[in-house]
Formats: structure tokens, sequence, C-alpha cells
């Protein structure tokens, strides 16, 4: 099974169709490529017109709970994944994911951010497998474009520079 | 018109001079080149002494408003294009910019981080044309060094490192 | 006397073993590496079981104190450390530190980021010297993961890939 295949599968367990065009706000790239190196712009959990996860995640009833964070992750990166298989041809020529950088948005006392980001990283070594192993950032932040729940950026390695 | 003469234009235009020494904080320094990567620290909008822009960006009378924050967000730009330009000897040098952050200090209910990053998005097209698109996440933050209202960083391409 | 005799001399000053198994959180993995680039995970203050400094910093008695918050930005330097001289095999084969960011959880009138960076700044420098230069970017944030004051990551260059 590809990881093209896997990509599909779960977008599908998800729910979602990340196959359209995906908008991006702003007047930047969504992926950028210098050499064997792929850069992913800062991904909200956005489907089409719509922002999924709007609030901050918390702990104690304010904000989304850590599941519905860890969603929220999975949709950002599964945004990546879509840009990178566009930009690369095929999810299986991404070799590896050197970085990986998880804004939360959080309630004042909220201090599960790597639980939340998990939710990105099981996304990542699901399709991928181990060349989704990554090294991860998260942090705690007041606020993020359309007030989403998480933001996610990424660095990919690609297998060969096209010519 | 070469980029050189477009950031010169652009600094005029802003009303402040980038060409004289340009101040840093602490005990790191403003750009290091990795092969034919050159990175830059993150940068306030600070011209001489002055931090130009000091509170958060908000949208409810709480701060800044959004042009505000965008001309921050462009003394930001045109601060890194300074240390690019004296690093890579020329602005004409800088072959692309696959990356920048930028943190908008934000007050609790402001979502607009992406346009006031537009504000940085825009010098760099301005200044470096095609060779200025990148991609870019725009997170909000609680606080800045100084109490800046914007930090920017980036990486910038070379077309070639030096012998 | 080597890099890898200054890290064991600082770590004893510090009062802190980092040479035992140093756990890390979550499902991802603390170095990476892409060619000569040396990708590390983002380190919070803590040791073995034990995150050392839990709480914002801030400037009105309110959470640590700039030293204190030093204190902490240093032992994520250390871990840093720890983590690259595994992954290069000596912290000799450390040529460069191409970018750092310091997140800091900060009180809401904290603005002296760069100075508790700079905590991280001169272990960096005491143990690699002028290999140990960086750019760096400081940013506040609401919160950390555990509640931890300071969190770290870095991009370090070695001297050759392995075969």
């Amino acid at each position: 099974m590809t990881a093209d295949n896997r990509f599909q599968s779960l977008a599908q367990e998800l729910g979602h169709d990340f196959s359209g065009e995906i908008k991006i706000g702003g007047n930047y790239t969504p992926v950028m490529r210098d050499g064997h190196q792929l850069y992913v712009s800062g991904q909200i959990p956005r489907v089409g017109d719509e922002v999924l996860f709007v609030g901050p995640v918390g702990d104690v009833g304010d904000g989304f709970d850590v599941a519905q964070g860890q969603q929220a992750a999975a949709v950002c990166a599964m945004r990546a994944l879509a840009f990178l298989q566009r930009a690369a041809g095929s999810l299986d020529a991404i070799s590896s994911i050197p970085r990986i950088t998880v804004y939360v948005r959080s309630a004042p006392t909220f201090i599960q951010q790597s639980e939340v980001a998990d939710g990105a990283s099981d996304v990542l070594c699901r399709v991928l497998g181990p060349r989704g192993v990554h090294t991860r950032t998260s942090v705690g932040v007041l606020q993020l474009p359309k007030g989403a729940a998480v933001e996610l950026d990424l660095l990919a390695i690609t297998v060969a520079a096209p010519a």
C-alpha cells in the first residue's frame, strides 16, 4: 500500500476531502522547495471555506478537550500532506520530515500541548510510516489566525530534487 | 531596477533609514550562513534605538489596528532585508525566501495575524519580486521582546555559496 | 579542552546529570538528521522525571525572575547539546548552530524574553566556543508543555554527514 493510498484512506476515515482546491489565506505560497527540502506554510484545520476547530484548547471546560485538539492537529497534518503530495508528485517521494512545529491556541492553564501535537504526529506516521518520524516543537499560544485551535508547519525532504 | 534600488526606494517611502548600524539585543548574531542558506534572527520593528510599535495588535480599540500591525511587520521585513543585503553583498544575490515566521503580539480576541503578516509579505515581494515569494507561518503571541507588536524571522537562499 | 569536556564541566556546575537516559514526551524523536543538518526537538528544562522550572517568567513578583528564566533556558540548551552529542558522536563534530528559537512562558507584562534567551546562548557559546554562535528568535508565549517556563529548539550543523 502506498503512502498516497494511506493518505486517501485516512482522509475518508476523518470524513474530509483534501483532494479539492485548498484555500489559503494571505499572499504567500503553501509550499516552497529549496533543493530537496520542501517548506510548508502554517496550516490551520480548514477544509474548504470552513475552519473546523475555532477556539482554545483547555482543560477545565474552557474550549476544546485534548481529543478535539488532537483532531484539529490531525486535520492540519492532513492539509500539510496534501500540499506535499502536490509539490512532490506523490507522498512516496517524501523521504523524511525533519521538523514540525505545532502551535496550540491554549486556555491559560492548559499544559498538554504535546498531547495535542500527538494528533499530528500520528497522522504523519500512519501515512508515511517510518519516513514520517520527525522532531517536534509544541507551544501554547494566545491566538491563531481565524481563531483556529491549532496551527502546524513542517519541513519535509524529498528523495531527490527535480532536475 | 535592482532589488537594492527597490529596497532603498521603499525605505524612503517608509521614512526610515536602514543603512546605518542596526542595533540588536542579546549576544547572538543577526545572520548566519549554512552553505547557500542564510538564517536571519527574529526582528522587531526597531530603527536605531527606538522600537516603533510597542503594544498588542487588537480589534476592539485595544492596541494597534491591522494597518498599524502591517506597518510594524513591514519594518521587521525591511530590517531582515537589510541584514540579508549585508550578508549576501546585494539583495540581487537572494534567490528565494523559503520560510518566514511572523509572531504578532495579540489582544486576546484578535485573529487577523495573517493580515498583519501581509505587511511583511508585501515588502518581500515588492523588493525581491518573484524571488520574494515564501511560505509563511503567522501566530498570535502574548508578548514579544521590548513589548514589540511584531517579530519576524526568515530563511533566505543565496544564488551561490561563497568560496 | 574539548567541547565534550566543557559540556561535562558545565553540567557539573549546574548540578545536573545529562548523561543518563533523557525522557521525552510524545511520539516523536529528539534529533533528526538531514545531510549535515541536525534538527533538535523542542526542549523544556526537564532532568529525568522532573521539570525544574514550572511557571511563567514575570517582572512583578509574578513567576520566575529573569535570572531563574535564564537558568531554565540554560537547562534547555544543555538538553539540546546532550542530544547533539549522541547524534553526532561528539560535540566537537558540531560546526555551527544556524538557528535557535526560545519560547518563554511569560507573564502578561513581561518583555525581557531576549534576556532570558541569553541563558541558552551563553551555554552554547561556553560549550562550543565560536562554533556556538547562532541566530535567535525569542518570543513570549501563554503556555508551554508541562507548564514549563522555557522551551528551546535548534538546528545544528555537523562537520560532515555520515556515509
